[in-house]
């Protein structure tokens, strides 16, 4: 006997509620071994806020990267001869250069005095994210954190130790795009839900069969994050309260787009 | 007499507020001739609301294109052999095909069923943003708006009128990307705010230079918005409440990366 088609559902989901996006600002740095459980809960604590059930914890991965140690003092790194002409063509530090490369595990595009990278992570990104700002004005360079999905559940899990309450965890960095100008924030790191919405075997409100409807939802509060976190205050981390998440074990890898099913490279 | 360096600021931009992401629901669809800034106001009153000083309001572009009449009947579409062709082996509906090639400017890449495009107005996306989903059950195809910043302004203008504030619009549209799987919401419209946050002659806490600090807040908006307004719910619109924006002439070009400087096309 066929199958029956499935009931066409109107508005099967329930309506939106509003979303704060609360900032956490930290009073001082994060050095190697800071816990940032600690120190995001005692600033929220200071501003007589608190973790509340339902909420997701968005964090720069700046201090996560601070507080794993992942640090490199510019002056260990010798750039090769290539580097150094192409960093004194384009007015760049070579040392950074180099550290990219060393990074990367295939260079994407060299031009024009930009150099975006595969990391070893699988991100495309300028630089393999190695960045001197906002470090101790240009003396070290920070790298993206080893596993930055281990990252956001190690911190998933201290805060649930803290609070009793298991909150999402969303790891960010700002990347740049092809064909659009600016940066916006990424989710470079998850744990605790799904990164990615799936409607497409859902119908719209006229019984339409949506065909495209893949939503990175971790990227959408990573930039939603990136409005309340700025680069040039002390606000690296924020909550996103009331967005009806997905629970579950997103990965990063979720949101990588294999190279064998990508138009771009 | 040679200029003196600019002093180094520490942390010159303020705190960070908390950010509101109030969903505007509507009742009905939209039809063409209705007024958005009648049915967006009219709605918020019902849910005992109403617009602020400071707030952005963020709206799908669908029913901008709804209110506009930017739809087109399929069956008026005659599909080319080639247009019929690759539907045909990719299964997909070689009118929304050839409509998509009659609305781009250029085809970007047209591959393994994908066809990414430059739209007239110099928007790269799929299908040149010609949806069928949401509209009417697959009868009419919706095209995004003609002038997606003038559409913006005329909202901006007719909100001013009804709430005395000058509040800025923008207009989004879902877009996949290189590299990144799952769709993101950008902006394709905007009044009364500038698109990007340019900090790159700003220092950070530390006094180090920012050298590539442009972020596209407008996207940023765009995406946070996505986390309320969703595909499968009458939920076309939000206001974002307690972001600082930047008032200014924005426009939706200064967005788009020139092919000039673009290195992925």
């Amino acid at each position: 006997m066929p199958r029956s088609e499935p009931k066409q559902k109107r508005n099967p989901t329930p309506a939106p509620r509003e979303i704060k996006l609360i900032p956490i600002a930290l009073a001082d740095d994060i050095s190697p071994g800071d816990s940032l459980a600690d120190k995001l809960t005692s600033s929220l604590r200071r501003s007589r806020r608190s973790f509340d059930a339902g909420d997701i914890l968005v964090v720069k991965h700046k201090i996560v990267s601070k507080s794993e140690g992942c640090l490199v003092d510019l002056s260990t790194i010798k750039p090769s001869p290539d580097s150094i002409a192409w960093a004194k063509k384009y007015d760049l530090d070579a040392r950074v250069i180099e550290l990219a490369l060393l990074e990367s595990r295939t260079v994407i595009r060299r031009k024009n005095g930009v150099l975006i990278t595969e990391t070893h992570h699988g991100f495309i990104c300028a630089n393999s994210g190695v960045d001197v700002s906002n470090v101790n004005g240009g003396r070290h360079a920070l790298l993206l954190p080893k596993n930055p999905d281990r990252s956001a559940a190690r911190l998933h899990r201290e805060l649930k130790k803290r609070t009793g309450h298991a909150l999402p965890v969303i790891i960010t960095d700002s990347f740049g795009r092809p064909w659009r100008e600016g940066q916006t924030e990424a989710a470079i790191g998850i744990a605790g839900m799904k990164a990615l919405r799936d409607d497409r075997s859902r119908r719209d409100p006229h019984g339409y069969k949506l065909r495209v409807s893949l939503e990175a939802i971790a990227d959408e509060l990573a930039c939603a994050a990136g409005l309340v976190c700025g680069k040039l205050n002390r606000t690296p981390a924020c909550i996103v309260r009331g967005f009806r998440y997905e629970p579950g074990r997103g990965r990063t890898r979720d949101l990588l787009r294999p190279a064998a099913t990508d138009l771009f490279r």
